[in-house]
């Protein structure tokens, strides 16, 4: 894979403001859209002399900044080859000494807290039921009998009746969306999504060659008519009614009837237990026969139990859990028998988890509200963020400055395609207090930073 | 996607031998190429009277063949539209009860028994460990840092000097060669592969447009000079050399050395702890810099552990793990911190462990020496299964009728390209005594009702 000097250009978007000289900004920029996975790992960047002349600056200005990340190990180059992109062992998931000594403070993931002993005592209890497993061989295509069930009465509950042969178990929400879109699509087919939405949907789409139909999403929520007008003639549809995620809000019961659909669409309801404001909504399969939907335990329960599921007509089950065999050959046995546990506590475990989130929630506003006071936030009504409209288009560049003043912050143009949002960023609220804090302000002195064009007093060694 | 009739006649091979009438014939080996992948569910099947033309047969047997199997579930129609492959419910990857009203025995699985003790204590400790990882978002893209160590160890206990950052943990070995697909294969791209060779892999190959390149692995190996040349202009190479599946055989220390690699190989070490009777091999990435090694939990402990791993350069790894949010978001945490635990106690827990393997594996020779005494087997070295040479070209007979008899098999044609491998089955040695014991005498019933023409005394309800 290679990038040209004019795609790169449209990812760096306006790139003038910024602290410190041109050559570190482009530097901190490029590093932002590396780690961010904007630019793929193992791309072959432009010839400095090139890109030089497409972004209108000096070749030395690009020279320096491409020795800057060469030396921090952000590119590579082979003898005689242009420089191609990577990470240098220890960056990327985990999180990276940040300016302080400590730890970033980590605003790129909207993951809930552990509830630690609700978790112990569901793997405790899959132990105990784990010796009925051992004497088969634990490879589980379509998931246990007894965790279909489980889903398939919760979907129940949920006002939507479904069977347990209806029900696929996957290691995950995005294993799922995979697995439907290795099943649904090709290159070149038609995917309309929510604008912005879930990044790592985006690439799932953008990796199987599709084109991607954007249907904006405001601050005043969907379009219905636009909505269903978009997926006529599509392949595909890949919808988040049910908090949104980045936004949070919700589709209106009202809205889900009147829907018109043209094409199958998968309802992504990660976040549908999460509702913070307004009446758990019944989930769209059940104005819509032809709705595909998934979800997962990931943000109802814990990131690191990673159980999630398919919703759809048992057909589609079987011929998903026969593609499943070209990615994994099935779910963790524990795993299953953990989220069964907990499932069966839904109903005692969420009153608790939600009151906390809403305080985490108040927090967060407040703390915006006090220390960034020129920024709005799109009323949200559940899920584990917010998204904040900035009054300059500086996302990026606050992104790309961030982690010098101890914070990881997602920028907004990664929940969207052709460079959208540089005036957003999402803001999870599942941090605890002390990191929600210490982070809003390390993101306003960074904001400050960009807006001064000065970059952090003491910059740390291994981003200098 | 649709099947034409010569690509079906080509799947059906030589169905002139078998039990029963025409029609009967016809419907259990469409039924068996749908249960195992080879006919890819919903395929559009060939129209009745095309079909009969090519197979020469009358329309009238082809219209009762598909007939029985819409009755059974394995067709479904929609109005005015041809017949598609399905499965009913329940059928798949659960056993499904058999002749007898017990469950089929399945010998189409090779998947050791659950060392019930030390998977509990693993886990039970994982759980021990937990708490440290609850503060954390729990998404494990690369794996957790105790994993990796504990992964690289191993590898320089076998000879072949590793750091954590060479390893991605996946969720299985299926996992590891789906995420290097994605990644180092494109439609049409050459890939040699062992031939027989695992069927999954092959999925990964087809699902991904690749031209598969089969070399022969005979009952006395690999041919090196052949293998090396066919490596020269490859895309990748994927090779099973420790314990390699379904054979059983192990390639040489000498041979290793003297390998020529053209392409970058992939070597799959799924069963390269289970060293029955050769000193354990070491790693071919030990004798070529280029090879990328993939191992897994499931052979050595348990299937139902979904832990895998890759091996190769760091660069690589950071590239595997990007592409991995395309299928999923990370392992699940306990599952790394059991895998952990049992790694520790691999030392202790493997000779006791292939004890068990090699008396399970003399008890199969002797069944079949006893009972199918003109069956010739693969000498083989470890693994869990042995390579059957049957004196007929009459595997996928005996595989569609097996389940009458009680016993679920896997036809030679899965393990090879373009209808190869016919005379052969694959028998695992991981089942029990008396399932073994049953298994084979099951087999034997059904050979004989193959070579009879005739079909079982009673066929049951479900599969008449």
């Amino acid at each position: 894979m290679h990038t040209s000097s004019h795609a790169l250009a449209r990812l760096l978007g306006d790139w003038s403001t910024g602290p410190g000289p041109a050559h570190r900004r482009l530097a901190d920029l490029i590093r932002l859209l590396i780690l961010d996975g904007r630019l793929p790992l193992a791309t072959t960047m432009p010839g400095e002399r090139d890109l030089a002349a497409v972004l209108g600056i000096s070749r030395t200005t690009v020279s320096t900044a491409y020795a800057a990340l060469h030396e921090q190990g952000y590119l590579s180059a082979r003898a005689r080859s242009r420089s191609r992109t990577r990470v240098p062992p220890g960056a990327g998931s985990q999180p990276e000494p940040g300016a302080t000594g400590r730890d970033l403070i980590d605003f790129s993931h909207a993951a809930p807290p552990a509830p630690g002993e609700a978790l112990h005592r569901a793997y405790r209890r899959a132990l105990d039921q784990l010796p009925r497993h051992l004497p088969r061989h634990g490879y589980s295509q379509l998931g246990l009998a007894e965790l279909r069930t489980a889903i398939a009465r919760r979907y129940a509950d949920r006002g939507l009746a479904t069977t347990p042969d209806q029900i696929l178990i996957t290691n995950g929400a995005q294993h799922a969306l995979g697995l439907i879109a290795r099943t649904l699509l090709r290159p070149r087919s038609r995917v309309v999504v929510d604008h912005p939405t879930y990044p790592h949907a985006l690439q799932v789409f953008r990796s199987a060659g599709c084109r991607i139909v954007p249907v904006p999403v405001t601050d005043t929520g969907w379009d219905v008519d636009s909505l269903s007008a978009a997926t006529r003639g599509a392949t595909m549809a890949y919808l988040l009614p049910d908090f949104h995620n980045p936004t949070g809000l919700c589709l209106p019961e009202r809205d889900r009837a009147e829907l018109r659909l043209g094409c199958p669409v998968v309802v992504d309801e990660t976040m549908a237990e999460l509702a913070l404001d307004v009446d758990p909504p019944v989930p769209l399969a059940a104005h819509h026969a032809g709705v595909i939907s998934i979800g997962s335990a990931a943000k109802t329960f814990w990131g690191g139990l990673r159980v999630g599921w398919v919703r759809t007509d048992a057909d589609l089950v079987q011929q998903l859990g026969q593609a499943r065999a070209g990615t994994d050959l099935g779910t963790p046995v524990v795993e299953q028998l953990a989220c069964v546990e907990l499932l069966g506590e839904i109903d005692r475990l969420l009153p608790d988890r939600l009151a906390d989130l809403r305080l985490r929630r108040a927090l967060l506003l407040d703390l915006l509200a006090e220390r960034l006071p020129d920024w709005t936030i799109t009323p949200s009504a559940g899920g584990l963020s917010v998204w904040a409209r900035l009054p300059q288009p500086t996302s990026s560049a606050l992104a790309a400055v961030a982690p010098q003043f101890g914070v990881r912050l997602a920028a907004g143009p990664r929940f969207g395609i052709g460079g959208a949002f540089e005036r957003f960023v999402r803001l999870p609220y599942s941090l605890d207090a002390a990191e929600m804090t210490a982070g809003i302000d390390g993101i306003a002195e960074a904001l400050a930073a960009v807006r001064a064009g000065r970059r952090a007093d003491t910059p740390p060694a291994a981003l200098a």
